[in-house]
This record gives C-alpha cells, sequence and structure tokens, in this order.
C-alpha cells in the first residue's frame, strides 16, 4: 500500500524540486570543472586541497513549525534519503512571543527527529522598518541566508501554499501598482536562486492533511490568527468572503493570476530594458519624441527604472510618481520638475526628460 | 455660489467626454470634406443633399433609473445645453419583472423632463446564453447599438462607476486568466468607440449625492441586491469584506489596476501580432523551435491567437488550453493532438505546431 494521496503530493512536490536542484549543481560543477581546466593554478589548488568529508549537496528547510513547514520537513526528509543530497532544517526564533525559545528548541528535537542534520536554531532582532509584517521577515530572510552560507547549503526550501500565494495577490491587488505586484512568490527566488517553494501549487489542506496522517505535531502560531496583521485578516475573513462571493475556486485562480502576471512583468521589463538605448540621444539623455511613441506600458517601465537609476528607492516609487512623469511626455503644458522620493527630480527640459538626484 | 461638488464632479467628468466626441466628430468630418473633394460626384451628392435639420451631433445616455446613470443624464443635459451637441436618452426595459415597462415609461418621463430629446424606452427580450447576467447584457447592448444606428448618435454613455469597475477586475480574477481578464471596462469601447463610460473614476457614492441634492428621484434595480446574482454578493459581501481587511483604498487600487493591466495587455498584444510572421516558415506554418525562444507570455499569446484563427471560439479558451498546447513547445515528449473548443486540434509534427479545425 502506498501512502496517503496528501503525503504522496508533497513527496511528490519535494522531488521534483530536489531533482531541479541536483541538475543546476551538476550543471555548475561540470562548468567549475572546465573553468579550472583553463587555469592550472586552479589545478593544483583543486588538487591540493582534501576532499569533503561528504560531498553530497545540502538542501535545508525553514521550519517555523507550522504545519506547512513541518510537512515540507517530512517530505524533504523522505525525499533526500533516496537521491544523493543531504537535508538539514533551520528555525527563526523571532524573539517576539514570550517562550518562543522554548518553542524553537521543541523544533529543533523534532527536526532532529525526522533525522535531519544539521537542524539549528537562530535567534534574530525583529526591527519595525516597514511595519511589523515586513520587519519579521526581513529578519527571517538574514537568518536564513546567513544560515545557508554557513551551512554551504544550495537550496533553502520554504513552505509557502498556493493559499499563501492567493493571499500575497491580494495584496499586490491592494496596492494597485500594477502587473508585477500581483505576481506574488516566485517559485524561485533570491538572488542566487536559492529559496525554492515546492509547495505553491499546493494547498494548505493537503500540508495538514500530511502532517496528520504522520502524527507530526504541528504548532499553531497565534499570529496567523490575529486580526491586527492585514495577512490573517485577508485569510481569516477576506478570502472566505471573497470565495462566497465567486466561488471555490478563487484560490486557484489567484494563485494562476500570480503565474500569468509573473510572465507578464518579465516580458515587459525586458523589452523595458531592450528598448533604453534607443530612447536616448547620443549624450544618454531619455528623448520626449521617443518615448511619446512607445506603448504607455513599455514606456511607464522606461521611467520607472530612469527614476531607479537615479535614485529613487524602488520600494517608495508609485504608480502615481510615474504618472506624473509620464505626464511630462504625453500631457505636456509647461509643467515645473515633479519631486520623486529619495530627492530625485524629473523634469522636461527642450525635448529631454532630465531625471536626477537634486 | 457654484453647484455642489458632487455635482461639479458628475458635470466635469462628462463634459471632459464630451470635448473628446465633439473633437473627434469634427476630426471625422474634416477627413471627410477631404475624402469628398477627392471625388466630384461626391461633391455633387453632398451639394444636392437637403441640409439636416439639426447638424449639431448627438449623444446618447443608456438610462437604466438606477443613482448612476441618472446623475449621468442630468450632467448630460446640463454640459450639452453649453456647448454643441444635441443630448438624448435610452432606457432598456429587459421585461425580467411585472410592471418593468411601468418602470421604463417612469424613466422616459423623468428624461424628458431634464429636457432630453429624443428619450425613448426600448423593451427586450433577456435569453439564456451564458447566464442570466450575460444575457441580460448583450440584449441590453444589442438594443443600444439599434438605437444609436437608429438615431445617428455619435456617442452612448455609460453610468460605469469606479465601484463597478472594481467589482469587474474581481470578476476577472476569480476567472484567473490573466492580464486582460483583469483590466475591466475600457473607458471607451464598441467596435467604432460608441460607448463611453464619463464616471469610470468617480465614486457610486458621488452620483448618489448628486441625484439627492438635485432632488432627483431614482429606483434601486432590486436586482443589484439579489443574492442569486454574482455581481450583487460581490458588492455587498465580497468587496465589504477585502475592504475591511485590506483597508478603504481597495476599489482605487482595483480601478488603477484595470488601467495598467490594459495597457500591459495591450502592449503584449502588439508584440505577439509582430513577431508573428517572425515565427513562421516559408509555408506559414508555426515553427517550434523559433516559438521556443519567446518569452512565454509572448509565445502563449501567438499560441492563443492561432488557436482563435484556427476556429476555437476566444470566450471559450482558458488558460488551461494555452498551457497545454505550450507544452508542446516547452515540455515535449511526444504527446497526441491536443483537442481545443470549436474542434480544433493542436499537434507538434517535425518542428512544426500545427492549429487546425478537425
Amino acid at each position: 500500500m502506498g501512502p496517503h494521496p496528501a503525503v504522496a503530493a508533497i513527496r511528490l512536490a519535494v522531488r521534483r524540486v530536489l531533482h531541479d536542484v541536483i541538475t543546476e549543481c551538476s550543471e555548475r560543477a561540470s562548468s567549475d570543472i572546465e573553468r579550472s581546466r583553463l587555469t592550472s593554478a586552479a589545478v593544483t589548488d583543486r588538487a591540493a586541497a582534501p576532499p569533503p568529508a561528504d560531498d553530497r549537496p545540502l538542501v535545508l528547510v525553514a521550519c517555523s513549525g507550522g504545519a506547512d513547514s513541518m510537512a515540507l520537513a517530512s517530505a524533504l526528509a523522505f525525499e533526500a534519503r533516496k537521491l544523493s543530497v543531504r537535508a538539514g532544517a533551520v528555525t527563526v526564533d523571532h524573539g517576539l512571543q514570550p517562550g518562543s525559545d522554548l518553542r524553537a528548541a521543541e523544533v529543533v528535537s523534532r527536526l532532529t527527529a525526522m533525522r535531519l542534520d544539521p537542524v539549528e536554531s537562530v535567534a534574530v532582532t525583529v526591527g519595525r522598518d516597514g511595519g511589523p509584517e515586513a520587519a519579521a521577515r526581513d529578519a527571517r530572510y538574514a537568518a536564513l541566508d546567513a544560515a545557508a552560507e554557513r551551512h554551504g547549503a544550495v537550496a533553502v526550501l520554504l513552505g509557502h501554499t498556493r493559499d499563501d500565494q492567493a493571499e500575497t495577490v491580494l495584496l499586490g491587488l491592494a496596492r494597485g501598482s500594477g502587473t508585477r505586484s500581483l505576481s506574488g512568490m516566485a517559485p524561485v527566488s533570491g538572488a542566487t536562486g536559492r529559496y525554492r517553494r515546492p509547495f505553491l501549487q499546493l494547498d494548505r489542506q493537503t500540508a495538514r492533511k500530511a502532517c496528520l496522517v504522520q502524527a507530526i505535531p504541528v504548532w499553531d502560531d497565534p499570529h496567523n490568527a490575529d486580526p491586527a496583521y492585514t495577512r490573517s485578516r485577508l485569510r481569516h475573513e477576506g478570502l472566505p468572503a471573497l470565495e462566497k462571493a465567486l466561488g471555490k475556486g478563487v484560490v486557484e485562480a489567484l494563485a494562476r493570476t500570480a503565474q500569468l502576471s509573473r510572465d507578464d512583468a518579465d516580458a515587459l521589463d525586458a523589452w523595458a530594458a531592450d528598448v533604453e538605448s534607443a530612447v536616448r540621444d547620443d549624450t544618454g539623455q531619455l528623448e520626449c519624441a521617443k518615448l511619446y511613441a512607445l506603448p504607455p506600458a513599455v514606456r511607464r517601465r522606461v521611467l520607472r527604472r530612469a527614476a531607479v537609476v537615479a535614485g529613487a528607492p524602488a520600494g517608495s516609487l508609485f504608480a502615481r510618481h510615474i504618472e506624473e512623469i509620464d505626464r511630462l511626455i504625453t500631457g505636456w503644458r509647461g509643467q515645473g520638475a515633479i519631486n520623486l522620493p529619495g530627492r530625485v527630480e524629473a523634469q522636461r527640459q527642450g525635448g529631454r526628460l532630465v531625471i536626477r538626484q537634486g
């Protein structure tokens, strides 16, 4: 008899991602060897270094102790044994509740019982920048990055499910800043493609069920039910009301929207990057007439890039800023300079658009 | 003392649209004269025709008797007098409730009292295709098209507000078919650009207020509060819950999303149309290798266009169909032919993608 369908589903999701990771590792390794062949010094160094104790790649799982990430940890432990992969885990103690250190220790012992190795608890200090959720997230990823570096991990798995993805799309929708903000979380992210989200197509219920049938104790983070948090309100009130109005397929539709929006945003960003040199004159200044001729979607992206390059912080540039710059091109009636975040100014000067830090 | 701010807002919105309509009319007229100068026969005909009784362009308002369209009618009546425009109105009797004919007659008398002329009530028979809301909409637009033709109207104004736009975006989101489905209603639509939506940036509350302060009686369509209708559930439950979770700016964010999504979808559609000839071989067949090299967002649009050209009804082609065709390009493992709506088949044959009706 095979495993329970929920367990089979979480394992399949993890297996696929591990296959990707292993393939990328071996491609990287062979190109490293290729490179080292070209430099005799490197070959000498390599020959002199002692062989590593265990040269199987290490994959870590980021685990809060909740159902999603405990299910992910259990699937990683199972699949890693069958493939040539070492599996470890990191739990981050955000220190936001009394006794969070004891909780982290308990999660460590559960992960160790799954025969994950190394298993580590990392305590972080959560700041205040950008609100409580953003600050906790920043601290968490910094700790995960550091842990991955310390252990030489090739990947860190995250337990975000399709339900989390749907919530993220709605949060993006509330910003009203367009296609990129609707694209949710990427299956592969981080500067080095370190973070992987195997459960992005899987619903939360499947992860819970997999824990239940494997008798894995899980912890329900009280933050997830705290109406002070936007995501929690969305999860417990907003999304259920939307499902009641629009039908049960909403979560799936939102997740599909994320994927389609990501591809659309990528293609349009590529177009904007492509066209950028063509809309500048010999001295590198943006020509208004050439900008005018672009499709609005592409022009707005060129303007956004130019503002960021000039020093405007990307996170503080909103759609309304870009619209205002755009009106220098499409609705010119002698407007003055426009103030943008990061002390950046945009103004039209003799048929050129000048964007620079003041 | 000027008018109440709500009245000023609805009038400004209508004035802007009338200016656009008048400008387009005069541009069209001068190009007609230009054309007629090139054909002496046309000039003779023109000279022989009797002068029209009133050559001011006619603009109609589609009016249900509800607050949005009654506010629109009042603003049209006011602004048309100041500009060189005749203003009329059409109310459509859907015949879905007992006494709907009396209601339509009452709306006609209210519109006539606003000195709109012509004012007409048109009775339609609502079919069943695509559900009750779609069937009513189809019947309504057919009647409005016919009325516009009959009276020679240059434009038909529709009372959709920013709140309607937000609801439309959420309905599109529930389909999960990407950027185009998030683009809501266009400010200008219809094959000839006949339909105009002056209130798309205005909230429903402003329209209600404008009716109130002008002592215009309005009718609340019981359908708007009937939970049997998706849009009504969205209006009375889904959207308020979303606002509670995400904050009051949700409606505005959804409306902005519509605009940005529309521009993005337009740009990507243009890209797909542009690239189409380049991905076909000398015999006009789609080459898989060239399709593979396109960004996914562009490739999917090329595939969608090809399926529609081959005879698949656009409205029945869902994201999952396109994904399945796409896998013939990106995940080729010898799959068989794929069945699409409209008896269209897609299959890969020797490096070519063949999409045709069976």
